[in-house]
């Protein structure tokens, strides 16, 4: 029974009200099953509406041993935003996105301070409305959260420019499993009083604390940028193309790559590349469409084809983000989705090894990601249910013999959880596991995400 | 007896060798008292020549119940790299030095590898010598190593563009108390697996571990660079000059502040600006000389004078670099140095209030520091030794009242220990503490830096 006891969910609806705990399957079911249907947990949802409440739940159920679950927008991909499937310990799912108030934009000191349940898209909007940027973006931003973006360090599309999520981070409240409340919160671009508990806190995966509240730090907003999407023979190719426009002395805002099989599925769906190519580069630069025509000139014979689009350029970028969702929508088994990275010089032969590994399983695999980060999301599409562990496992290796790493941007949830010792040594993860106990004596925290046994 | 016995000591010899282990005063002295003299403590000083040579003195140490502090450079300011005063426990100082190995430049990956005891300045030579920067400078560069820099998460003068040291760790390898040898090392931009512990290592002042190697992100190199030097009426002006180069596009690669009094005391030392105003402030941008001219052009009227050199501009910068040493020689006591950062809108205030402070006391303040962060060096001269404690609590307390940190970029040592409260609450230092006694339960790592009481 996966639902605390009756004295307990009387106690939860004391503090966040009755509507605010969900208990009825039907009701709580988007909540506990992932993005990707293929996670699903049992608990009693439980929906706060600011720190204090987040505070009197979390001595709720560190009181009764309740396990806790931290969920934001629940697009997370490895399985962390929701409850271990089939462990029957009261367990509380705790939803933070009522905490979603975006307040005002700090023009002098230049950033925001955001509920943990506020969407990127809210910050985003909040921040352009002062002239200003966040510096991370990604696919899922209308429904992506800040909390679970901190949470999970995310990546995303910015980050060759601005750095991971734990770059934004200037200041941070979070709920300790104690029910303390742990906060930070100075508009200062230095601090360097004592350990960074900040960026230990960016990437826990919900498995140290619950991130209540975020000050972000904003940067300016690009002047001018042009994109181009260009036609290179092979990700190598594409990856001389960027050096070469950076080298150029351009400024690049934004490097992603797509293998053809990604770009003709997604085609298919209706969103069309403009050209016919092996591999499609989508570049962002700072500054005018005519400075990046010329960049690209310079590239030479790597540019088989290219075109160029001034301002935000809807139609590049629609290109890029709709796969993750078309791949959802075509693979007739649930998608085996593994974000890695490797070494920038490894990236095509990456590529080339999964491409032969699905050639050889008689499956589909779609590859793309951030090529100026060595980030490859692996899309293996078909694979029989009884398989799907075995491709994982054997694209997981693959990385780890390239010396990547097993989880670039999504965290290691409870996918990964079992593949940790591809990432990590025996002295990193036992001294992982020594803080995980000095911040979660009891182990209320996330069980079963990062550390697979409890 | 701060010296540990003779069996540990014989067992120190043992393991590096006679020859680096120092027990004589005299030879020790160089490293047992710190940059700004005022800081001595007592310990056998051991120079170990690797990582196996580090863990066996951990080894040691560890079952001897012998404090450790880590050392590389000697030029940390707050007193964090050299034993407590008058702590009569057996106690090594470890220098790092004889590490300094810096590996070859990956140029594909962008990054290199150095130990712990390379400088800043070899690190930059060795990225130059492939095209590339190390995106953290200052002025201690050919004396500060890379352990040490990781160590504090030096900030320095390129901060502004490229992020802390904390941003620049790709990979780390360290000791942990128990021997153990902590390491990640891959050339990876993304690497989301588990806790970031090179993070929590960042700025933990030698209290949890000994970093032995680093892996360094490299940028690419400014392609061409221009410096002004602007004379404005005070610190705000030169503020809305830096924004309003940024606004015309131009990317700001460093941003500096001077003060009347400092920008006078080094011209009697022979460093001379070339006009003379109030507030001088030093911006470096990408790009050319006559693009900076233009943008200082349309700041208007809060730009008094200024002069623009291009390329690496040494008059400029050795105006700023000669602050420090310049100082230290032209006080009759030894200064009050305090390292702060205050939000953006602040720091004028703070500027005027440490004026005022002085004046009243009748000492000499001088200020300046990384204006593009909030970052002020607070320098009190000729403060009597009985009021120095007592002019840097008000400092720090002037800090705290306006919201901001009393550590931007030293650290804590043990200069700030007892000040932590100003600028981490009860929750934060109960944290840090457990993840203190997490990592090193004996407590043998650098005790009396950042925690004061044992
Ligand atoms: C179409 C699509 C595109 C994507 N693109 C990218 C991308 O480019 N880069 C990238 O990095 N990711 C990407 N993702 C993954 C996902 O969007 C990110 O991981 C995001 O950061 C998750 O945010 P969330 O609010 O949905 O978190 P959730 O999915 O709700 O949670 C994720 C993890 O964080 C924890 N958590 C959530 N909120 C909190 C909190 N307040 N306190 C403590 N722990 C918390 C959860 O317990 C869980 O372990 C994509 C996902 C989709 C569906
Ligand atoms: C002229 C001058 C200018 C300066 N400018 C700046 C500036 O602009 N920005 C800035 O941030 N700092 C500045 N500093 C301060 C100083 O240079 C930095 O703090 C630097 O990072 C210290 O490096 P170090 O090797 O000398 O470390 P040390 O002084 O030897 O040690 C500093 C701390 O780090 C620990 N430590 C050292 N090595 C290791 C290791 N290998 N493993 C674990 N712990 C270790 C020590 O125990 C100590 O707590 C300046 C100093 C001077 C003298």
């Amino acid at each position: 029974m996966a639902i605390p006891g009756p004295d307990v969910v009387r106690a939860l609806r004391g503090i966040v009200g009755d509507t605010h705990v969900l208990t009825e399957p039907d009701v709580a079911a988007s909540y506990l099953t992932d993005w990707t249907g293929t996670w699903t947990g049992e608990a009693a949802v439980v929906r706060p509406a600011d720190t204090a409440e987040v505070a009197d739940v979390m001595r709720a159920c560190a009181a009764h041993s309740v396990a806790v679950t931290p969920q934001g927008g629940n697009t997370g991909l490895v399985g962390g935003s929701t409850p271990t499937p089939g462990d029957d310990r009261p367990w509380v799912l705790l939803s933070l996105r009522r905490l979603d108030t975006v307040g005002d934009v700090d023009s002098q000191g230049r950033c925001v301070g955001a509920g943990a349940g506020a969407t990127l898209a809210s910050v985003h909007a909040a921040a352009a409305g002062a002239g200003l940027a966040f510096g991370v973006d990604l696919a899922a931003r209308d429904s992506a959260t800040i909390g679970g973006m901190v949470a999970t360090n995310a990546g995303g599309i910015r980050m060759i420019r601005h750095g991971d999520t734990r770059a934004q981070v200037l200041g941070i409240e979070a709920v300790l499993p104690s029910g303390d409340v742990f906060t930070r919160w100075r508009p200062l671009r230095k601090d360097n009083v004592g350990y960074h508990l900040p960026a230990l806190l960016a990437g826990s995966e919900g498995t140290l604390a619950v991130i209540t509240r975020v000050l972000l730090r904003l940067v300016p907003a690009a002047a001018r940028t042009a994109v181009a999407l260009v036609g290179t023979v092979d990700v190598a190719a594409a990856q001389r193309v960027t050096r070469s426009i950076e080298a150029s002395g351009r400024l690049i805002e934004a490097a992603e790559i797509m293998t053809r099989a990604g770009v003709d599925l997604v085609a298919a769906a209706g969103v069309r590349a403009p050209f016919d190519s092996g591999t499609t580069l989508l570049v962002e630069t700072a500054g005018d469409t005519g400075d990046l025509s010329e960049a690209l000139a310079a590239a030479g014979s790597d540019v088989v084809d290219a075109v160029v689009e001034a301002g935000p350029a809807r139609e590049a970028w629609r290109l890029r983000e709709s796969h993750t969702e078309t791949i959802a929508r075509s693979s007739t088994t649930p998608v085996v989705k593994l974000d890695v990275s490797v070494p920038l010089d490894r990236v095509q032969d990456l590529v080339d090894r999964v491409d032969r590994l699905a050639a050889a399983a008689g499956v589909r695999a779609v590859q793309f990601g951030h090529l100026g980060d060595g980030n490859i999301h692996v899309n293996l599409l078909d694979v029989p249910l009884d398989d799907q562990c075995t491709a994982a496992d054997r694209v997981l290796r693959m990385v780890a013999d390239l010396g990547g790493s097993i989880s670039a941007e999504h965290g290691i949830g409870r996918a990964k959880a079992a593949s940790v010792g591809l990432g990590r040594d025996d002295v990193d993860v036992a001294a992982m596991r020594a803080i995980k106990s000095a911040l979660d004596p009891c182990g209320i925290m996330n069980p079963g995400a990062i550390f697979a046994d409890p």
